[in-house]
Formats: structure tokens, sequence, C-alpha cells
């Protein structure tokens, strides 16, 4: 569960794949309740059906916390989070949609301002039953250096 | 609460400020058990208070979900979401602390590939009681030309 | 569980009392995202502060869905309720109180309209652990005349 | 989201309509927990199809709850709730209907006790997708008079 | 709700029924945020499918939780939970199943170490709408002898 | 995640600890919900503040679900589980303790009935923050025979 990765260790590529799990009309309306987003195109299956995406769709930071919490599996205690670049939504997703997301290093740089740390980019992709992504980002973590650490 | 606003209607720096909400132990309970992310960050207090942010601090992906329900109040129907840019963190969110978001519009531009809307940048900036910084990112929308809609 | 009552089986003045439950912070979040109400009074812990009831309080719709939820301990397969009257909420209800509901039989009376049955009058009083009512409402039962049933 | 309305300003025959919401099986799960109320009813789908309602139905507190929580998206500092009348519950909701609420200012009354404010009947009826009435009350309010307030 | 019995009071073979409940999606998406089990068999539809049981399962824990839940409308003053043996789940529990619990007492035992005490064996079996046993458990309570409480 | 352990690679006496999770409030709540049992210890400060134990305390069958979801980190697709032996709660768990659990292979037995599988003992035990037993249960797992899969 945790994994010690210093900078040195993630490699340029690697990818993991996640679990898959089922977004469910509760989970929909939990989101709502909890973000407290009631817009009808979540929550209005009648005004849904008139419009082109045609059933209540799940909200975006949804899809983004399930998309991203399917991914903490390993607990890396020399790597911390500085945020989230190229956040979107190409595909809505349905309830009855089952999501995992595959975890690609995408790159590996030099933090200017952070000697002791370098910059990784983890390419997170959330995608459905049928391969179509339904969440795209790039998580960008600092890692303490191997050698910083000595 | 519905408002139609064309790409023409944004007014460059002009900023709305949404109601607060206090954020619970109950909210990061929900969210673990929502996001499936149950990391000791969130869940484990005795071992939060071996480090130096010193207690269960609230998701990310919360901090997101609840920062951007904060301003959905208006549904514009010209304009849909693009995507986030640079999504960060700057502080920690601890149950107990009250937050609210404030939204800049901080740049209009045109679309390149899609001529009959304009790109709206809202700055989202979510500040709890002290004022600092608990979330930061750009909400890029598409909105409808009113000259493309004649 | 299921306890079988004609109109003719209800006795004036007749009262039950109901367990008790402790509301938390934790029913009030819920709360708000199951009704969709998120309003300062029980959401903004610092606004609530600068107001006279000091701190935050539960929805109105919360109390009466509790204080009348307590009382679904007995099914009456001869009864159904026709609605509620006179709902008030004379005191405030704050995380950490425990509350607890009265049932008393208040009126018996004809029913023009439908002279195979009765209507019971429950008047619910709920209290606080310091013996304040928190919610009142007069709950109208239509019941089944014995007489009828043959 | 906030709008000041003292007495004076309410109109008699005004009226507004909220956002709709589909009510889910979600929803009825979630109420019965945070109500405590597992009646069949709303709880047994076996012995729901053996009754003449045919399948599990929402709880009136849901209803009201969901009704009510619909119309908060206006506070009026300048007034407060004093109760509910004639709460009632005409046709029953099931899981996948969709409901909205619309206000209409019902009457406006002195108050013979408190000559600072005047008493604002709201009738509130929620409607579900058939434009069958599933829930009515009339909330009562009290607004500051203008002339109180100076 | 309350109903003093000492163990002089149970009565070998007697049995009680409770009412019925039916499980949900909801139910399962629930338990697993709160157990913090998301393993594919509650939450992944589309691998479920590809296995003999052909859909998402409730969780043991959850089954059991309810299944136990089920018989909490009778407070006995004088027994407490001693703990639970041979906990068995020999048919899986599906969304849309109705279970309900039968507790039968199984044996009425001394208990060597608890002279003031008798061991109450409570045979618990939880059924679904086709009378498969779903859940079967003795639960153990220990009740105080009425001489003892003299 | 997922880890294949035939019969023949569970080693008596291996161990593993699990992460820890704060019990709140809240979860004792939201339990109450969802098995439906709001007995007076759990749900009841003031009287708690009269009994023995002096708060409210977690139900038994929430400790059970939280105590072996935290175990739910390897899926192993060569084992399932038959049931569950000598489940008892030796002390009593409050909102603000934090529990882990450790899972210690205690048995591997021959299963007469089952010749291709082999019978895993895996003692589960839970405790608090102050290394108390709050859960103990014995977890029995069939898992294939290496033999018998080839």
């Amino acid at each position: 569960m945790e994994r010690e990765q210093f900078f040195e260790d993630y490699e340029l590529g690697a990818a993991r794949q996640t679990l898959a799990r089922t977004i469910t009309e509760a989970d929909i309306v939990f989101h709502a309740g909890h973000s407290g987003d009631f817009f009808p195109h979540h929550m209005d299956a009648e005004w849904c059906k008139t419009q082109p995406f045609g059933a209540r769709v799940a909200h975006g930071t949804m899809t983004f916390a399930i998309g991203i919490g399917l991914t903490a599996t390993q607990i890396n205690p020399r790597a911390f989070t500085y945020g989230y670049e190229r956040l979107r939504f190409p595909n809505p997703v349905y309830a009855g949609d089952t999501i995992r997301t595959t975890v690609t290093i995408g790159a590996l740089d030099d933090d200017p301002k952070r000697p002791a740390h370098g910059r990784v980019t983890e390419v997170c992709e959330t995608t459905n039953q049928d391969g179509k992504t339904v969440m795209y980002c790039e998580h960008i973590l600092l890692a303490e250096r191997k050698e910083a650490a000595q």
C-alpha cells in the first residue's frame, strides 16, 4: 500500500491501470448533494430527454473525484500533489457506465524553484466500457530526489 | 436561476462571490466513501498528528467539487464547460473551515477552431475564513457568439 | 410492529413517547444535500456566529422528517395519513441536541365526506433535552370504522 | 441569491417556479436512513406489488423536504418562517418521477400580535411530470414592514 | 420498543420475523463507501457479467449489517450481545432482492463463567423473496437471570 | 491489487496490517441509517451519559464492516469467503477512535468435502489507538489447491 518512490525511481512511459467501477444513479444523486450542484443536466431526467445528450450525465467534478479516487491505492511518502493541468471531459458519463483510469508517467522535469525535488507528470485518462475517454488530466507531483534525501 | 449570456455579454474583470459553506468531518468521510480515497491524510487522525499539517485534511478532489459546486447557481444555456486549467490547492482545508468561491472573468478569447464561440476564462478562487486561498483554477467555457446565434 | 387499530380503538388523550435521537452535524450536512437547501443558516458557521441564534441550526424540514420518523414504529393497516396541520418550529435544533416526540390523540372526529372512516388527530410534539418544544404539528389520519369493515 | 423583500414588496398572485428534480430510488433509501422510517410502503418492493399503489412510494416527509428544498434559491433577510399549514400529499411520488414546485403569493395579512411584521402566505404546490399535484402546503412567513424598519 | 426479558423469559423455539426490505443498487454503493471495500464483485458491472454470479452482489458485511439491523426493534435492557457464531452467506444478494430475517431461540445454556447470566442463542436466518437463505448466523446474548437480579 | 494465491501459497503465521481509519460520529449516524438500527446505545447521547459506557458507541455490525473493509486491498482470484467464526467485540468503539486490522494466517486445513480446496483461517483482529481489541473474528476462506488447478 505504501510504496516509497524517489524522483529517480519514476520511469518515463510506465503505466498502471486501476480497477473499474460502475457509476450509478445513486452516485449522481449523492454528488449533487455533496457538491450542491443540482443543475438539470444531472438531476432532471425529463429535461435531459429533450437535449442532445439525452439522459442525466455525471458532474465533471464527480468524474474527476472518482477517476482520481480510483488511483488512490499506492501511497508514496516521497511525493506530494502540486496540481492538475488540462482537465477535460471529452465524453459524458451516464449512470450504468463502467470507468477505469490509466496513469502513465508522461514527463519527468526539473523544478527550477525546488532543487531537492523533481516534477513528475502523471497523465490520467479515464475511459468507459466502450474505450471512450471520459476524463483526461495531468497530475503534477513533486517527488523528492534521492540525492537530496541523503 | 437561468441567465442567458452570450460571449459578448461577458465583461472582463466582472466578479461574483458565492455563499459560504463550512466543511465538516462528515464531508470528508462522505468524500472518502464517494471517491474511494481512504488515504491516511484524510482518514487517520492519529497519523496526521505526527505530520506537519497536524490534522486530517480535505481531499483536493473534494475542495474542487465543493468549491466549484458553490458557483452552480446560474445556468447559462449559451455556454458549456471546455475544461479546467492550473488547478491548485495552495493551503489545506480542515474540518471546521468555512469556504467560499470568487469567480472573476479573467480572459475573453477567440477560439480558432470554433468561430461561432468565444472562450471565457473564469478564474475561480476559493478562500477560507482567514482569507487564505485553498483552491485556485481556471474554468474555461465556450460561449456562443450573439452574431452566430442569429 | 403491525398493530391494527380501527377508528373506534383510538382513545382520546392516549399518548406514546418515542425513543430519543441526538441530532448531529452530519445530519445537517446530509439534509442540505438531500433537500438541496444550502442556506447559510444551516451551512455557514462563520455567518451564524454573527446572528442571534449563534450557530448552525437544523432545517425545519429535517426536524419534521426526523421528528415524525421517530414515530414510525407501529404500522396500522386500518389508517392512512390525510395530512398535517399547524406545523411549527418554536425553538431551533442545534447539532448535539437530543430530541424525542410525544404523540397524543388530540381529537376524534367524523369525516363528513367519508362515512366509513373517522378522522384521528395525532398531536406530535418534539422536544429537546431541556424539554423545549422544537417541532409541533397535528397529524391527521383517516381510520376505518369497525362497523364499515364488517 | 440574497434578495431583500419587505412585506410591502410582496405582490398578491406573484408566482415563481423552481427547477425540476427527478426523484430516485436512492433518494428513498437515503430518506429512510435519514428519518428512520423503514415502513414497507417505502422499502418493500414485494409487498408494494400487492397493494393498490403498486410500487414503493416516497415518504411524505421527503416529498415535503425536497419540494420545499427546491424553493431555497432566494434568501430574504427581511422574512422568516412562521410555519406551514394544510400540508397534503394528493398523489404519490415514485422513483423516476420528476417534480418541481410553484410558489404563489396567496395572501398578505396583518399579524395582530406583531405590528412590525406582515404575514405572507406562500402557496407551495409540487407537481410531477404529468402535472399531478404531489404536495401542497401553505408556507407562512413573517416579513418586516418597511415603515417598521425605518 | 423496550421489552424486559430475563434469561428465564426466553422460550426455546420461539420465533419472530422482521419486516422485509428491498436491497438496492444505492445500498451497495453506500456500503462500498462506508466500508471502503470497492472490490469488482460489488462495483464493476462489466466484470461481473463475465463471472458465474453474473451481476454485482451485495457485500457480505452489508447483508450482515442489514439482516441484523432488521431485527433491531426490541430493546431488552436485561441482555447484551456476546458475539456471533457460524456467520454464512449461502446465496448472493443482488440489487432488487427483498430480504427479511427470522430469529429463533435455538439454545438456552448456562454460562460457566457468569453464574448471574444465561446464554441465549438466537438463530438468525435472512431469506430473499424466493425463500433462499442469504445469511445465517447465531447471535449469542448474555441475559440476566431473574434470581440474580433480586 | 490482484494477487493470486493458491492454498499452498499461504503461510501459517504470516501477518499483514491494514491502514488505520478514524471512526467518526458521521459513520455512526450513517450506519444507523444504512442498517436501520437506531438503538439509543448508538444514537442517544443523553441516555448514554447515564450508562457505564458513557457515550454513543459504534454498532457491532459497523465495527465488523469497517474492520473487514480495511482488509479489502488484495483480491485473490483463487479464494472465496466461506464464512466467519467467533465474531466478538471485546471493547467499544467511540467516535474519534482510530482503528486498524491485523490479519494473521491462523490455520491451514484440509476441507473434507472439497478435495480441490484447502481451508484458510485468517484471524482478523481490529485494535484501537490504545492497542485494545475492538473486534475479533476468524475469516474462513476456501483456496484452490495448486495441484487441482492443473
